[in-house]
């Protein structure tokens, strides 16, 4: 992020280009946590990537929830004693509550009103509004709208449908060396909202598409899940619960496409790898990137940080959902989200991967003492006043590599980018002078670890 | 303390107005640490509550510490050449050295100086000053008064004895569900001085009487104390060394009259949930209330956390000892005091209480992704941005009742109120999401947590 | 520090003024890492210290480094057209490269300008330079010198010697009452620079004459050693490997001369009781002292704090090497260093020792309860409103010493100067309040300390 070549700049330019094109073409869809507007969704990202879609059919028990009646709806509107469409789903999705059940009929405003949704404190603007599981109807509209409409007679129309059928979600699967896995979520249930559902589907789609394209070489194994918020998240989880034994780590991506400073929110357990990964990556991008504490209200990280799962899945955004005015509006438009948002948004994901695929243990092979750096041409000999970067990195990945010192452990005590340090301890194996500890004793050091957190918690 | 309705704030008058009339009842009893006014104090204390009197004998050995010779005293005086008492104890008790050993005879000023004390800072102010284990005697007088002495012979007399007797201390046991006990203790062996002692007694009075009326149906057992400070300290615990054992928390009043605002000195071992529970109430409190590191000085938290013991007992004031002017001098008078702060006073320490009565572990009975709140009208199902803090204390119970955390623990990492933590666990009870942990195996978990705790220390 | 009297300043006046002193007789001298001006050094030093000078031989190999050849030079010049010499080693011993090569003979200007080294930055100084292990030759010269010289021919001449010989370091050995050693160290292989290598080599000799004088009766061995930087610390532990394991403490003394501020950068392990000592004695100095945390660049603490060796080995600094413009330069000469500053930085060093000499576990012989200090003639009998520090320093010790306090958690937990805290335990020793707890005992406890460390380290 700190580079400033210009064909550096350029290819980031065309990569939001591209991911703001991407979240366009998906813009206009009808979604909801079932029904076809999730489907064509999916079915779009599957252009893109292996997707796997899955269904699961209405009535079908997921723990405490029951997958609902499937939602689809072909139109909506509000006449007036005209004839005109005052109030139209065709002209925007958001008009309708969503899982508005069937209406038909004609009724006077004052019997209209209390169907009526609008943000008095945004005249202009749609508000969002669902009702799920209470069986309800109604309209969105501004308030603007409201305001202009006449007393008299209204014919009123919703022609929707709520029918048993199934809830869709889809899964994308990239085999690493490991079978520890990352696990990638977002939610695709909103209609036309852009941060809000969209940025995190487009930038995960494209990071899926950009893992894919390593074949295998990764590390880890990755799964991607596109899922309706909440019930979608449930329904994974309740199909896969033996298997989130493998889930390492894991990151939902939410509100990442608008103009804002970073913010991470921790995982549950919330000083987990990821959660030290991401802080570290944040804290180079700007004083602005924030890391916040769990909490068990927001997005799809409250079912993976329940107390029965307790993964270390944290919630990477831009602006916090419920802290910017557009959010949950119809000013969280494709204006809203910017091409060269998108593209960092994309690039901290993977700079947060590349920590956790390098991130390991090393030993220095010559401990007593500093080797002598100078004649392997890894130190400059007439020194002045300071050190650079590069030195430092070395020595403090010298210093610290005892077995029991990560390369993350070691950039965060340097204060020096992970990068670097990599880049040191690399440059140091090839010169003989450190050794990687095998991962099979990592991985019982970080049980051991993980064993010692468990008593001290009980 | 957040709540408005009047009804409330008419109640919390009257309570003020009953305390305040409490002290001033107390008020000019000339009080020792020894002798009939400590009697006479506490046999009024005795009007309400099952307080039960104990007497030591004069002589007998307490640790490192001997029981003194029993103070009484009827009069002291100066009087001028003209027969004037130009110092007189009848007016106020405090212008005797308190211990003071008889004194009677004619002496010139400058012979009787050294025998003086006031407060040249403060001119209006009489001094108070003891000596209780170096025989002496005394007047403290206001400097005004020691300028308008004229040179000349005064007569001087202190009609006081000293003599074998015993020392008074009153306690009063409220036996609750479980044999462990939570003590209060205050002192009560200053003579004219509201705050100092006085505040103490009456808000330790009104709680004792508060807890007696729920006649045994609280989870811990109480137990107050009123003795003289250190050396009643002292020898209630070499008299009760072994059953010290049951003390789980405690609480040493002083200085809790005033308008100053709150301070709560934390145990020596500071992190005990007494600790935990009075920093959360303090906090809710207001931004200028304080929680202070232990110290080996100040009132009677000093005897219960000397290493020997080193119980679980922290110190409420409002205004520290000490740090006032008003502090032992004729200015901590009833004025000092107000019925609005007693009134508060007497509700933090039942909030403090409350907290200890109802902190408890709990396990969520769905604990693998949410329960949906919304089918049990538990939740709002047509949710606008923000989430209502009686919500978000569900999901926080829900969260993190694994079996580890207690209530207290939810409470300060949500940043909500004990009691609406409280609130939204019994309601979580009430609809099966939730259970508690048994008394058993909690205790069970904190012996273990000492253990550990006692192994890290040494 | 907090003293006044006129006495202990003159004292103090008259031992910065002897420090001086000392420093310039070093002054003159050409050291480098090898040589007879280092050996000149040492034998200087030797007057004062019961000093050992070891030779190890060039070509001997030391861990991953090899001691080089032996360095000497009798003359170096450039002189101009008309004879004169523009720059000349025996004016400043600065003006060669250290471990230049020998060189004679004529070039122009642009051939010699590759082998100038000046600081445009500061016209008027001369730097310093050196090429060890790359073999080069070099004239370090002011910038202002170099722009005033011509174009046109020069002589060149650079009369040093590369030969076979050895490396020479002095070692200074005070047995103590125990075994276990406390390390100090300074580097003596800079030349003509004050507070870089001579104000640590003077207040290290003053150190070592001060512990010798005490003839034995201190608790801890002390080791001095004298080297040239890198090489001479690499050396000597590659001799001394398996005796490391005495070493408790350590302290690299460098830059201590000048007015700055002190630093103290902690060992490696960071929290060890010498980091905790100087931490508590630069904390009482002034606001403006710092503690910094471990870097692996600096002086020779980068050896002893290797991973290998890991020893608890701090560096206590004024001014930063680095940060200050005259570091590596002829402004770093006798006027930049001060006579106060080098009786402070002893004085400083003294106090250190005085807390790791007498840090010790206490117990309490009455630790049910305040024993009765009053009678003893330990308390004020007839007490004002504030408790005087040394009362309260009596009142820590008895309340904290439960044998897993030692006096320094004491002093630190009160806020409290060790030294008064010291004073405080040696009274109530002598009263039989308060015992030692056996050495044995603390030892054990140490380790037992250390093991857990390493398992959670682990």
């Amino acid at each position: 992020m700190n580079h400033n070549c210009s064909s550096r700049e350029e290819a980031t330019v065309g990569v939001g280009r591209e991911l703001h094109d991407f979240a366009a073409r998906l813009y206009p869809i009808c979604r909801s946590i079932t029904g076809e507007g999730l489907r064509q969704t999916l079915r779009f990202i599957q252009e893109h990537l292996p997707l796997q879609l899955h269904e699961v059919t209405t009535g079908t028990q997921v723990f405490d929830w029951t997958i609902p009646k499937e939602w689809n709806i072909r139109d909506a509107f509000i006449k007036d004693s005209t004839g005109r469409r005052v109030v139209d789903f065709q002209k925007c999705n958001l008009h309708v509550l969503s899982y508005s059940s069937p209406v038909s009929g004609k009724m006077s405003l004052s019997e209209l009103r209390p169907h009526l949704h609008t943000i008095p404190a945004h005249p202009e603007w749609i508000p969002y509004r669902t009702s799920y599981y209470k069986e309800d109807w109604g309209f969105c509209l501004s308030h603007e709208q409201l305001l202009s409409l006449p007393e008299g007679e209204y014919e009123v129309r919703i022609d929707s449908q709520l029918t048993n059928g199934s809830l869709t979600y889809g899964e994308c699967f990239l085999a690493g060396k490991s079978s520890d896995e990352i696990l990638v979520s977002c939610h695709a249930c909103h209609p036309s909202l852009a941060n809000d559902n969209l940025s995190g589907l487009t930038v995960a789609t494209a990071l899926a598409a950009e893992i894919a394209s390593r074949k295998g070489s990764h590390r880890y194994s990755y799964r991607f899940l596109f899922l309706p918020g909440t019930i979608g998240a449930i329904t994974w989880l309740a199909r896969n619960r033996e298997s989130t034994e493998r889930i390492k780590y894991g990151l939902v991506l939410t509100c990442i496409g608008d103009k804002g400073a970073f913010h991470y929110k921790k995982s549950r357990r919330g000083d987990t790898e990821i959660d030290r990964a991401a802080a570290h990556v944040l804290a180079l991008l700007s004083r602005d990137s924030q890391v916040l504490e769990f909490s068990p209200y927001g997005y799809d990280e409250r079912q993976y940080c329940s107390p029965g799962f307790n993964l270390a899945v944290g919630c990477l955004m831009r602006s916090v959902w419920g802290s910017f005015p557009e959010y949950h509006t119809s000013a969280d438009n494709l204006d809203f989200i910017k091409p060269d948002s998108l593209a960092q948004s994309l690039e901290v994901c993977s700079r947060i991967l590349e920590v956790l695929e390098n991130n390991r243990l090393y030993r220095n092979l010559q401990p007593y003492c500093e080797p002598q750096l100078g004649r392997r041409g890894l130190y400059r000999s007439t020194g002045g006043e300071f050190i650079a970067e590069e030195i430092s990195a070395r020595l403090w990945v010298l210093n610290l590599s005892d077995g029991n010192h990560s390369l993350l452990d070691i950039a965060d005590r340097a204060h020096i980018p992970f990068r670097r340090i990599l880049e040191a301890a690399r440059l140091l194996e090839e010169n003989q002078l450190l050794e990687r500890v095998s991962e099979h004793r990592m991985a019982v050091a970080e049980e051991e670890i993980a064993d010692k957190k468990l008593a001290t918690d009980q």
